[in-house]
């Protein structure tokens, strides 16, 4: 049934993933690939405005829980609307961030628990995992001096909670070597599509 | 710690919920009482936003899922800003819906998994239950006529729709005829709320 390539960019703040996710789509489509470029939360109509809920500095009194369902929420969303019928159809998806950002923002950041949290998502997913995750790993503060002047509500939370980002995001590399590639992010963004080069190809045959 | 109490309204379209929420919390403000009327979704700023969302008409692209994740998103919102502080200090709640709503209209009306959704609910309220649930029970197209002429997303859908939220109602006053109490909407308001009297008095002494 699915016969396109799922592939999705994570890392914290300031990790240049949608540098690389421009730079990866430009080089899929001088290949002639049918290339999807999308990044969550948002990317159909009904996720943007709940992204736009999720980011606003207003919001400082969301819950935790109601941060959770309202990611999973625009995550379902994506899926029936443009990830599932993308990927039945053939095309190569890059989506910037999926459900290992829920699992380390949500769960590692706010200490969430894990487990349910990966049920949320099979949940709103229909259980669709990416072929290939590339986890881009900067230092924290490096990654936050590179963001916007204008903070998120996201990018406005202490150092602390972005370290336990960080973190879960390089122990879930650890559980799934095989999907999750880790790029570090220390060198121009030309030596660091290099890299990505070489895990993109093995997943989309040049 | 939980020192209040907590009342749901339920019941499908034109069952005269808000009419009865109106009646109930006058006659509980005559007694003294420190009353807070709440509707779901909605309440509170975050969820009020959330619920534009749900019934705008315009989002007739949302899947099952995200319609799902948005009320629990909505809902666990207002569980922690507005209804567990109550609870905690005394007051008396009566809420125009609760999770007994997602149950019937995305479990029964949607064939969604209930026993997920009720996992889902103990998420987002924190395993907080209704002290006293008043099931509002009208003929389907007799309620259906009573709403507004403009109609949201929710009340658009077809009659059989309905049909399954009213079945799916009676089944879960059945499964707990404790907390559920089902009214038959067939007489003048004030009749209907002389019937609510005989269970509230019982919930919160006069």
């Amino acid at each position: 049934m699915i016969k396109g390539k799922f592939i999705t960019l994570e890392g914290s703040e300031g990790s240049g993933k949608s540098t690389q996710s421009a730079l990866i789509c430009d080089y899929l489509r001088k290949q002639g690939k049918d290339v999807v470029q999308l990044r969550e939360p948002g990317g159909v109509k009904i996720s943007e405005s709940i992204r736009n809920l999720l980011l606003d500095v207003k919001n400082e009194a969301m819950s935790h829980e109601c941060e959770t369902l309202l990611y999973m929420a625009a995550r379902a969303q994506i899926v029936q609307e443009t990830i599932e019928p993308a990927l039945k159809s053939g095309k190569i998806i890059i989506c910037d961030r999926f459900l290992d950002s829920t699992i380390v923002y949500q769960g590692c950041g706010h200490g969430m628990d894990i487990e349910f949290i990966k049920k949320l998502g099979t949940f709103a997913t229909h259980g669709i995992k990416p072929d290939l995750t590339l986890l881009f790993d900067i230092e924290v503060k490096e990654g936050l001096s590179r963001t916007n002047v204008k903070k998120d509500r996201i990018e406005l939370r202490p150092i602390e909670y972005h370290e336990k980002v960080r973190r879960g995001y390089l122990e879930l590399a650890e559980i799934e070597p095989q999907r999750i590639k880790v790029i570090k992010v220390d060198a121009p963004k030309e030596e660091i599509f290099n890299r990505v080069q070489v895990h993109l190809d093995k997943v989309v045959r040049p």
